[in-house]
């Protein structure tokens, strides 16, 4: 599916680059060639056969392979109150479980990565944390550690999605998916932990972004059943600034009228639609802006554009903006625009306060009761204009939501935690790490280790996890052998 | 026109708000309010007649009332190689300038305001900048001065724009107008300082955001045509990490259907064309993050959500999201696209490099050229798909960049300049300001003053320059009367 992508010729494009009224105008009439090539990629995929062979099959399930698959065959509740009748995770593995089974690291991932974390004999390209893994790796030796990875719940590489066909009528899900929290992909993942390998207990708990956030919520859910905690750019609840750009990623997405409110899989009745490309595409640009921004960039792109000499156009013209343009189209194609949406909300929800973790219990239970009566999906959750509420401000003070927020983090003031921040990230930025530290009494609290990266020792904003092995990969390494 | 959202009541959009395959489902299916009540609003827009009337009075065109108008009809040559054959300027007056014309001060604006910063006996709503002007006020005393506000060439509240008719053909430029900078805003104003005031220098030149470019764009055009020079959170040359952001909003507005490449006025052959209202409600909404975030937004919203209690909706469903859902809607009938795209870029575009100011020398005269034969609109800029061209880094250093920025700036170091920056700004950042205090040797050079609200002084970000009376508000009072 990604060659798609080159079968779209830019002197075709141009071929087709639409002038409006320019001969009797005063000025030259501007042209846009971005604009050209999304009509063109729409073109293509409605004209390609790609999607209507199987209607369970969307295109970008094709992109990955070489993953193990952990079936559960009971209900799973979810937080805000659906079930999943069964459902599987995508894994894979590197290194060898000992003998005890006591040296199990689990590798949780950020929002768009699938399971493949390094590359293995099933799949040779290289994964997502290649670098930081392997044999007498400085961050994560395969000599020492069975490392497991999962594709979350929700996602599109292996695991049970929207994109997944709901038992009820075969059909993908699509936005009747129930809604998720970070907390039901670690409930999911602790199946495959206990069920299939028969883990009691993990060495360790890792992961950055949203992988942090996963990896605080299973030492907070089973804190017996963790030894190590470690959250790389992460936080114990989202701010607001991180909720309002996913928030404007994910409506830029469902303004793309091929999205369709959810239901743009091909069908056999209606074959011939095509994903939201181009708000996928606008998504993941606002998104990366989010990632990086940060000091790279001015060295990199500074405010130079593709040619000074030329006039300034609508359409990508400056280096940051070609950058951004190509980001977005690379991922445009390759990931489930639902799976996206889903995960993206559960990080605005990611919440490790008492009175969040209650409601949740409650929920859960509800839920089971209503399946196993046959009335889930008669539940009624009726949604007004809720921007008409008039509800616009806070009702708890900033000091009970800490308070909440510290009860609820109770449970991992055994677990040896590290937390790591990073200067220059601007998604989760340094004060939501000394935030975790605080909560966990880092300051008296012997098991808390806490690392701040300046902007001297890594620039690429949010994500200098994926990249800085030198800081981050040796602190995490030093973390496991302590 | 305002008025229409008011039409769409809350329980019209509930009768018949989707739901797809909600009966065979396990779970039950989302809903979607948000995208619901916006076709709705694209249904009522449809169905209105307003704009049908006269094809060149766009709607937002009626919002604005009680502003002079400056005509000039003399050609205007721009930076990037167009022209106006002729033009106007909205502005209006405060105060009453003195007998030797010395006491006026030009207030320049931010993006998306009109001429109306403070009441009028013509206009009696209140202004952007109402609690800063008036009489023995402790920021803009109209017993002092005489100050003069305008729409930017380029805007929509009657000034010369894109929505504005062509003299080829008489219908609206859309986007045959030409691409506009900083500077062409500040030539532009600085012909009705001449010309219909007769005033020969400036007491000050003020302006915070892209007012406070336009307020250095002056003084580096004119150096002796200005006295005092106030720039507020603003820069001299942009920051990719703005560009970033502002291309997001662009290329969002862009992708909406109703956009059309800029042709979506109502004309006589087509008269139920619609604005681009949810891409412009999606733009605004980004921008709004950039305008604000801050700490304002923990406080004022933290992370509650609107209902704790109901499942999680995709549509805005915390505060924050339900506050720029509002903001976002309350735009986007207000401001025209097309103005929207030229003025956002001309913030992009901002430069004070010496280089830059050379090119724009060069094509003004070309474009004269041009224009005076007759060939203008036949110039030839042919775009190719620019993502493919090799061009990915930036070709000068920082360093060369820095000092091309500098040459620049010369023109300035006589004028007294105060620059003023704001620590919670994430879109014009402190470091900017400091930019521009290090440009003009503000180490060594006496007419410099530079001033930086720690976030403890104000904390609404970027849009503190609209709020903060006491710490902005005193500081440019007290250095016009230094």
């Amino acid at each position: 599916m990604r060659s798609l992508m080159g079968l779209i010729k830019p002197n075709l494009v141009l071929l087709r680059a639409k002038r409006f009224n320019s001969s009797g105008s005063t000025n030259p009439a501007m042209m846009f060639p971005c604009l050209d090539k999304m009509e063109r990629v729409s073109e293509e995929l409605r004209t390609t056969t790609v999607g209507t062979q199987g209607q369970n099959e969307p295109v970008y399930g094709k992109v990955k392979s070489g993953f193990e698959i952990f079936k559960s065959n009971r209900p799973f509740y979810t937080d805000y109150g659906g079930v999943l009748p069964n459902f599987q995770i995508a894994y894979e593995t590197w290194g060898t479980l000992n003998e005890d089974k006591s040296n199990a690291i689990l590798i949780h991932t950020g929002l768009s990565a699938s399971s493949h974390a390094h590359s293995t004999n099933l799949n040779q390209q290289p994964g997502w944390w290649e670098k930081f893994i392997g044999p007498g790796n400085v961050c994560l030796d395969t000599n020492k550690w069975f490392l497991i990875c999962t594709n979350v719940l929700g996602g599109c590489y292996g695991s049970t999605g929207p994109s997944s066909p709901d038992p009820a009528d075969g059909l993908p899900y699509a936005t009747r998916f129930p809604m998720l929290s970070v907390h039901d992909m670690v409930r999911a993942q602790k199946r495959l932990i206990n069920e299939h390998f028969g883990i009691e207990k993990l060495y360790a708990s890792l992961g950055s972004s949203m992988g942090g956030m996963q990896s605080l919520s299973y030492a907070q859910q089973f804190p017996s059943e963790v030894n190590k905690v470690i959250s790389v750019s992460a936080c114990a609840r989202s701010h607001p600034s991180s909720i309002a750009m996913r928030h404007a990623q994910r409506q830029v997405l469902m303004g793309d009228p091929n999205w369709n409110r959810g239901f743009y899989y091909p069908t056999a009745a209606e074959p011939n639609k095509i994903p939201p490309h181009v708000g996928m595409k606008l998504a993941r640009e606002i998104a990366t802006v989010t990632y990086r921004s940060g000091p790279e960039w001015e060295s990199r792109f500074g405010t130079e554009r593709l040619d000074d000499e030329r006039s300034p156009v609508l359409c990508p013209d400056f280096l940051i903006e070609t950058y951004l343009d190509h980001q977005g189209e690379k991922f445009s194609l390759e990931y489930d625009a639902n799976s996206f949406l889903y995960i993206s909300k559960t990080m605005d929800l990611f919440d490790l306060s008492l009175s969040h973790k209650e409601r949740s219990i409650r929920r859960r239970a509800r839920a089971k009761e209503l399946y196993e009566s046959g009335t889930l999906n008669e539940a009624q959750d009726p949604l007004l204009d809720r921007t008409s509420d008039k509800k616009r401000h806070r009702t708890s003070t900033v000091e009970q939501s800490y308070q909440d927020l510290k009860q609820g983090c109770k449970p991992l003031l055994d677990n040896d935690v590290l937390v790591v921040g990073v200067k220059s990230d601007g998604l989760m930025p340094c004060l939501q790490q000394r935030e975790i530290y605080s909560l966990l009494d880092g300051d008296t609290n012997p098991n808390v280790a806490h690392v701040e990266l300046q902007e001297s020792e890594s620039y690429f904003g949010h994500d200098t996890f994926l990249l800085d092995l030198e800081h981050i990969g040796r602190s995490i390494g030093q973390f496991l052998c302590k």
